[in-house]
């Protein structure tokens, strides 16, 4: 893995947590943290002289003795930190002015402003986690409901590299046997038995199909489920939108900061979360921002997995509605105390609700969560939900395939060889094993400052 | 101090950082906090026999033994805590699903969610801080320039209660000496000197006087100066605010989640915090919202302290402009390359700039901050900043007014008595010796939750 540029000599320091808390926890790590942090501090003891996993309060100091917060000192000593270096995180009033003032003194210290991902950058180099368990810690910052939580926190714990590490030492015993066989071509020995070998490499090729098939339900539970409400006006497509998220929306009411996009509103339904379009916005405009929101709203219908479709007992009739092969189709009639009669009604395909008085909101929920089929899983099951890893499983399921041909033409073994090599090589990106720069800095560019 | 309720039996929790961040905080404090934290907590060591000021890796874990997450576990045992109660502070993910599940979980072994500023609140009621210094724990957070934090910060520390303990001190010993004459009133004899009462009392009236005075200043420090950035369009205000604001924008956007108000930019200027606000965006609408948005833009500009008046060399003339007393007025050219003849501008009183350039903008910037006199004060002067504070010492003041006329006009000693006994009531209530529970909820509420 030392092929990475791992630039082990500097310290690094970024705000561990978002502005606008009690505290502030700000991180520092690499070879100085500790002198540095030193300098910073003035407590009781050295932090020097101080074990790792201890506490300390005291005062950060500017260099003419004079205090500007006090505060706690979290140490940990190398290699039992995140970073496995020596570390600090120091907990600070949670002041802008402060932040600033304490990142402005430990850069004259000697300390850099860390890029984003590049705590955990280091804790991979470092070789404490692979790449898609690295990738994993982002996943789960990011996770909202309980399935994205285990998908990213099963990865997290290594078991999707695991099972990839199965595959690659399976594989790699393959080509090990078929580059003896080169060694001694002139002698036209088969050390692999070719029944077993294309055995083995039919059911590397079923896992590895098996892995990328699993990306279209990692996506949404990564994700979320994009549900399109769509329905003439007054149809009570607002109050429904009410009924679904109430319970939500009171829980996330507790925790500073959570409010997502307006045009959107988010539910979870048995550990899935559910995001809402409201289609109530849509019209015609001439102010350029709008039609911009309004563009985005159409393309989040198209690409909706549900389509809610409301219509009100008053006039129990649907448009016809264009839906995709993928996509889910509810019919919803709303304000049923207002039914006159249930003829033309097909009550199987069509929920009977009333949003306001609460009726049929259960139905609708248990409908809604039945779209989405995760019964062949539990929360241990690997399911793929990042882009880059879907990409590298297809390429390995094509070089697989690519490898059966071979053995299906008798082309000679180092052809053979070569492809599965490929194999290895596509499956390798994914933990990390084979990698560049360039995709390192790709992919923890896409982390928060200071993880 | 026990006049008030002071719930110790219950264990709170809350997240003490902001959402959104790499990782996020959960404080947890009271009688139960490290039971309450072992059920949740699987890791080397029980928490029930660690020692105080020690970190503990480990996971959060469901009651099945199912993990949540990976967390560092903080622990604090009573007294040496913020709260002065056991507490523990876990770090984990910062992902809004980990924080609402551990906050479940918690909640469901017996801790309740903290009340905004209910931790400080909790170390004010066991008598770790006074009511003004735990106060100035929210405006430390709020502080946003070297000023505002050095003023919260003196504040903070008690050197604003002390003089206010002193002050108290001298008017319960002129109470005794009077109210020990009430005892005698019989025999006509008067323990305290009329002549030396007279001048103490003058003395704290001045000093209480002086504290009330600087909210003047304190108000500015605490929430800034506020620029009005007037004159027709196209004399270049975006250009300047721009070239104001450069450099402090490039260091504030390190750290995530400190976008303000759209209508306004600010900067430090040698520790003081300056709001510009860009009156460009006046305009007639029928938009209701934006027509709050430009009501409240007007407000601002009455209450400007400062009044930058900015005109084009190529037409340097100042339309008239009322200007409040309280308010100070720099008229500036910008575009002086452009500038034709200086014949009837006065260069004492005016500033002349090239924004686009560059040129000029310190200059500016120093008018600016000459603008606001700090020079009477230090960093560790008192300055009063709170506006329940400057109401208290208002009634102070008047209580000590009435005092004085009673002496005047040698009323009796029980009338005087309840005077001074009015004056300690009121400067009682900044440090909260004297306040209530309605007093204590309305001050506590404007914290943020965690704090």
């Amino acid at each position: 893995m030392s092929i990475y540029h791992h630039d082990t000599d500097t310290t690094i320091i970024a705000p561990a947590t978002a502005a606008g808390g009690a505290v502030v926890v700000v991180r520092i790590s690499g070879p100085d943290a500790i002198p540095i942090a030193d300098k910073l501090f003035r407590g009781r003891t050295q932090l020097a002289d101080a074990k790792g996993y201890t506490l300390h309060y005291g005062d950060i100091v500017y260099p003419t003795g004079e205090p500007l917060d006090d505060v706690i000192v979290a140490l940990f000593r190398a290699p039992h930190s995140y970073t496995e270096e020596d570390s600090v995180e120091i907990t600070i009033h949670g002041s802008e002015y402060i932040t600033s003032e304490l990142l402005r003194l430990a850069i004259g210290y000697g300390a850099t402003m860390a890029t984003p991902g590049e705590f955990t950058r280091r804790a991979f180099l470092a070789g404490k986690m692979d790449l898609s368990r690295a990738e994993a810690v982002a996943d789960i910052i990011a996770s909202d409901s309980q399935w994205s939580h285990n998908v990213a926190r099963t990865q997290m714990r290594g078991k999707y590299s695991e099972r990839l590490g199965v595959m690659r030492q399976s594989l790699l015993k393959l080509c090990s046997l078929l580059e003896l066989e080169l060694d001694f071509s002139e002698e036209d020995v088969e050390f692999a038995n070719r029944s077993e070998l294309r055995d083995m490499l039919k059911s590397i090729k079923s896992e590895v199909e098996q892995l990328r098939s699993s990306f279209a339900l990692g996506n949404v539970l990564k994700n979320g489920v994009t549900v399109a409400i769509i329905g003439e006006p007054n149809v009570g497509k607002s109050t429904l939108l009410n009924a679904l998220i109430e319970d939500d929306r009171a829980m996330v009411s507790d925790i500073a900061g959570t409010t997502r996009d307006t045009i959107e509103a988010t539910t979870t339904i048995d550990g899935i979360r559910y995001r809402f379009v409201d289609t109530a916005g849509l019209r015609t405009t001439e102010d350029k921002l709008e039609q911009m929101g309004i563009d985005r709203t159409y393309r989040a219908i198209e690409n909706a997995q549900i389509i809610l479709h409301i219509a009100a007992a008053d006039n129990p009739f649907f448009d016809k509605v264009s839906v995709d092969m993928q996509q889910k189709y509810i019919r919803v009639i709303n304000k049923i105390d207002k039914l006159i009669s249930t003829d033309n009604i097909d009550s199987d395909t069509t929920l009977m609700i009333s949003a306001k008085e609460g009726i049929g909101i259960d139905a609708l929920r248990t409908a809604l969560r039945e779209c989405t089929d995760t019964s062949h899983i539990n929360s241990s099951s690997i399911v793929v939900t990042n882009m880059r890893h879907y990409a590298a499983l297809e390429r390995a399921a094509e070089s697989i395939g690519m490898a059966l041909t071979a053995m299906d033409n008798d082309l000679p073994s180092d052809l053979l060889s070569e492809d599965i090599r490929q194999t290895l090589h596509h499956l390798g990106e994914i933990t990390g094993d084979i990698t560049s720069d360039d995709i390192l800095h790709t992919i923890f560019s896409t982390f928060c400052i200071g993880k």
